[in-house]
């Protein structure tokens, strides 16, 4: 099925009561026939509700913009009614709708447009908006009683050297598509309506997906050249996914997850001049193939007895049988954010992770990897974030959000 | 003809002798028979020789990463190797091939990979690197005499807000591509092998273009969320490209250009509340169609005695009949790179523009918008850059290099 516009796609999805105004033109999407899409899965559309929220186990999308928020009210009821507003955009958004009702122009000449319009002819593209609280918002809102047990700020890792700014934030967006612009576009739109309950505090744009979460990917190249997560928990695994992704909680979780955000400098120009053989050494695997070295397939075990896998090698100190089978769900992204003002790009990895409880699996693998990675001597953790991601609104309740469960 | 791989791609291409080390598989890219690709264009390659540089009137791929350099030598020689050794590598990177032979793992593990890996097994995705070199380049070398007459640095605008730190450079490499990866990539093995002889001044990653510059380009939408670059010289309309875009004076220059970069940062909070009445006033065209205030369709010609459209509106003042004829061929990008500190994204456009003399077309332009434009209450200017782009590098001369006309 070719990927449709925004209106064949609303049309399709039974959410033709979105005005377009008339004589206006829909943009390089040209569909012809809004039927065609029919009431079945549209392409390009990633279901926005079930018990989990997209965006976890979604195939990673290629691209990706990640925007913290800090709520600048101490008010329950307007942060909820931010949070109302921002679940009716946020599926618009992945539907491949404008933000609201009304659209680009819809609402006439005397009112803001109901959305800033640069997305307006371009696909769904497989948009996905994941919603996650920091430990402070509860603190802020005066619910630390609501506060998830799972949710609490990360230690400081040997070797941290976190900008505040560009770290933790009272909510955090992650959003994921094929297409950056519809990434940023929804971005961008729900920061607008936000105006007055919460402002944008960091915002990270990352332009090549680092993992794949789905047995469907090639696994991707990060900025050492490397094969990146290999090892990384599939979606079609569920065992594994109910295991170490899905929170079980009864406090608002329950089938919610954490996400870690870590970002990642890697000192590219050292790492370049090095050899292959000591880049191999540092990962563990062959730049090649990406096999363990020793070994001659990609997805060949680990075998943590070699001794051509270094003591410190990456590869096994962030192996699940070194960490007594803690495993992770990665999703990060390559960045580049212009330059470090000596000379180099200031690029690197913005990792993004999900778990079920973050103390009990990522601060222990980040503590094995902060003291002994060799890989430490080429990167430096320079922002971090945790937040509870909350499940998923549920399907045919027009009543839940994001966060009713944590929050309401 | 589907997407190649990078392997697959170099055999067709008759670069078959870039060794990929034996028993390395070749990434995601899957072409399985590298003969398919015979000895015909390949999908995803753009030509790399020719009269012209590309980059210019190619049209206009989708993502963008712009890096600007330094020279650290006062060594015309070192420069020189440098450009021989860029051309060879951007040569073989819009080929989709590693940066130099010997690709990711070939040299052995005693010597650092000649390509940093992150492309590999991509596909060339219309790669186009574009080479421009700036004003300061030619006194920093002592070649006064060579620089191009028309290579003039911009005059100061009238509400210029420019940052020094990321406005000129020596030199500038414009990467444009389909996959951001791509473009990034090959910006940061071109800065690798710079290493000693020239330093990163500035970069920008561009997620969104904002031009065609082909008729067979829908028109995309800026960060305003109005269609832009309606009216831009577009690369099949041969007569105005001559015109406009390509230089003709003996200086080393004939067939060249000249590359005016204007990071335009836009208010987008203040542009997201204001009305459509008024954000339809500032442009002087339908947020809806594009098409001019008083018009039904897109390409439907400005009408300037039609006081329908504001005296200051952007498009009455950008357009060739209000500047005597004068017109450039625009190429820019959105960007986004994270916020301002104040609780906004960081977000606006990135002007790249492409003329034959700047003094006779940009200038002129950007003083009449400078002082006049309505559009000035919602964006500032807070970088610049001007770049003479010599002509393409001459096929079937193996001994010609970037810029050889104006420094050998």
């Amino acid at each position: 099925m070719p990927e449709l516009s925004r209106r064949a796609v609303l049309a399709g999805a039974g959410l033709g009561a979105v005005a377009v105004g008339a004589g206006v033109a829909v943009g390089r999407g040209t569909a012809t026939d809004p039927a065609a899409a029919g009431t079945t899965a549209v392409d390009g559309v990633v279901p926005f509700r079930g018990a989990h929220q997209a965006g976890i186990v979604t195939p990673a999308q290629d691209r990706m913009h990640m925007t913290a928020f800090d709520v600048t009210t101490t008010s329950r009821a307007d942060l909820l009614d931010l949070l109302r507003t921002w679940t009716r955009m946020a599926e618009r958004l992945t539907l491949g709708a404008e933000a609201e009702p009304g659209g680009v122009v819809g609402d006439g000449p005397y009112a803001p447009p109901s959305d800033t319009g640069e997305a307006h002819g371009l696909t769904p593209s497989h948009l996905t908006l994941t919603i996650g609280f920091g430990p402070s918002l509860f603190d802020k809102l005066g619910l630390a009683d609501r506060r998830p047990a799972a949710l609490q700020e990360l230690p400081r890792f040997p070797g941290d050297a976190l900008d505040p700014a560009r770290s933790g934030g009272d909510l955090v967006i992650q959003a994921c598509a094929d297409d950056p612009q519809v990434a940023v576009h929804a971005v961008r739109n729900l920061a607008r309506v936000a105006f007055g309950t919460a402002s944008v505090r960091w915002s990270q744009l990352g332009f090549g997906r680092t993992s794949s979460t789905s047995t469907t990917q090639a696994t991707p190249r990060n900025l050492f050249g490397f094969k990146d997560g290999t090892n990384n928990i599939k979606a079609e695994d569920t065992a594994a996914v109910e295991q170490h992704v899905w929170a079980r909680s009864a406090d608002g979780m329950d089938g919610g997850s954490y996400l870690v955000a870590r970002r990642i400098r890697m000192r590219i120009e050292p790492w370049d001049r090095s050899v292959l053989g000591e880049q191999e050494r540092v990962i563990g695997r062959s730049k090649g193939t990406g096999a363990p070295l020793g070994s001659t397939d990609e997805f060949d075990p680990v075998d943590l007895a070699s001794t051509t896998i270094d003591r410190d090698a990456h590869v096994r100190l962030a192996s699940a049988e070194a960490l007594g089978g803690i495993r992770i769900l990665r999703r990060g992204y390559n960045f580049t954010d212009g330059t470090d003002g000596f000379g180099h790009l200031d690029a690197g990895l913005f990792f993004v992770a999900f778990c079920a409880d973050p103390g009990a699996q990522f601060v222990p693998m980040q503590q094995a990897l902060a003291r002994h990675d060799a890989l430490n001597e080429y990167i430096s953790h320079v922002a971090s974030g945790v937040y509870a991601c909350p499940p998923g609104v549920a399907e045919g309740r027009d009543d839940d959000f994001w966060g009713a469960s944590l929050l309401a």
